[in-house]
């Protein structure tokens, strides 16, 4: 069995191949619900931009590997990796802040897709504490930890002010929550040694879109 | 030289090396912005999650890396990845959908801080048309092709619902913006074969977060 094989589940898997996993499970869902059935590594591999070579070393413990010819299956794999991603889990997330970016994730983005639940929002505005956003109700943050007391909660999603970002990660903590997905972007990292923590940095994308048109190469 | 080595401006820099500039950048920026002087590559890889040899392999023609011992000038570091991600070149860029993303990142986002101008927002809602949010005017989305004649742009950020995305993308390709910034998420990747398209996918993020909950590691 390969080093790095995704299906050794507690072997450590590479950050290179673990940051390409989402991408191999959009591909594949995408393939899936286009009722293909099954692909070669070169053909997903030149979809994503990788060769097949790539494609086979990060799969080499799924499906078919040795029947060359076959490919994988793709609703297989595609089953493998949401495993893997432990997307299958029900989990639970609260949204902290409802701006703009809270409620552009309420109201249009599937944590279902994820395997996640949205249970609750906490904002400090008393205009929108108790109201519902997409059926998703909106508490005053002052009941944050009497909230998660009686339901237990995989992630917190952080979309307030940067200056908030770093009490309210200790709350959470405090409160058992796990996982930070955090959206404030601030400079240094949120101190929560024990929680794990996936910072979105708009900024990240923008410059690589930047590096792209600069050298007038595709971007992903 | 080695190879994929950075300053060698023409040479294909590999996807993984571009894949971790905005990350160099973003820690060197907050090294400087903190007045450190030099680092070596053993602290600045561990502050990234990265090992010391990897550090070296990626940042082979930058700085001072034949003096064992000194590391890297964090300005100059700082400088030559401004430079290679095109953070210098005075970007302007349009936003297209002020919904609720849309406005967040006219408030929150600084589109400065990568090197990018936005000059203005485009919308059908004519509750906001002809209003202005942080400075930004908002224009009718009829106006976007007169506009785009006036202001040469360098990039269209899509903020629109994903049923529009691939028309707008048309239209802004037609007008001669090499560089989409798109947040739609639509599934199908947008079919405009001459632009940089530079995707934002909130679920890789999260299914990533997931992947670590369920592994109980440490995300970055």
């Amino acid at each position: 069995m390969a080093r790095g094989c995704l299906s050794l589940k507690k072997q450590k898997v590479s950050n290179a191949v673990v940051g390409r996993l989402p991408r191999y499970f959009r591909r594949l869902d995408e393939l899936y619900t286009n009722g293909v059935v099954r692909i070669s590594s070169k053909d997903l591999g030149s979809s994503m931009g990788l060769t097949a070579s790539q494609i086979r070393q990060d799969l080499s413990c799924f499906g078919e590997f040795g029947q060359q010819g076959y490919g994988y299956n793709v609703e297989n794999l595609r089953r493998e990796i949401t495993d893997i991603l432990g997307m299958n889990r029900k989990n639970t997330a609260v949204i902290l802040g409802v701006g703009n970016l809270g409620r552009a994730l309420i109201q249009n983005f599937s944590f279902a897709r994820s395997g996640f639940t949205l249970t609750a929002a906490f904002d400090v505005n008393p205009s929108i504490v108790g109201s519902s956003i997409n059926n998703i109700p909106v508490y005053s943050i002052d009941r944050l930890e009497q909230y998660l007391e009686g339901h237990p909660t995989k992630v917190g999603v952080l979309t307030v002010p940067r200056g908030e970002a770093q009490s309210l990660a200790l709350r959470l903590q405090a409160a058992g929550v796990p996982g930070l997905w955090n959206f404030t972007s601030i400079n240094a990292a949120l101190l929560v040694p024990d929680m794990v923590v996936e910072n979105v940095h708009f900024s990240d994308s923008l410059r690589t879109l930047s590096y792209h048109l600069s050298e007038g190469k595709e971007s992903s």
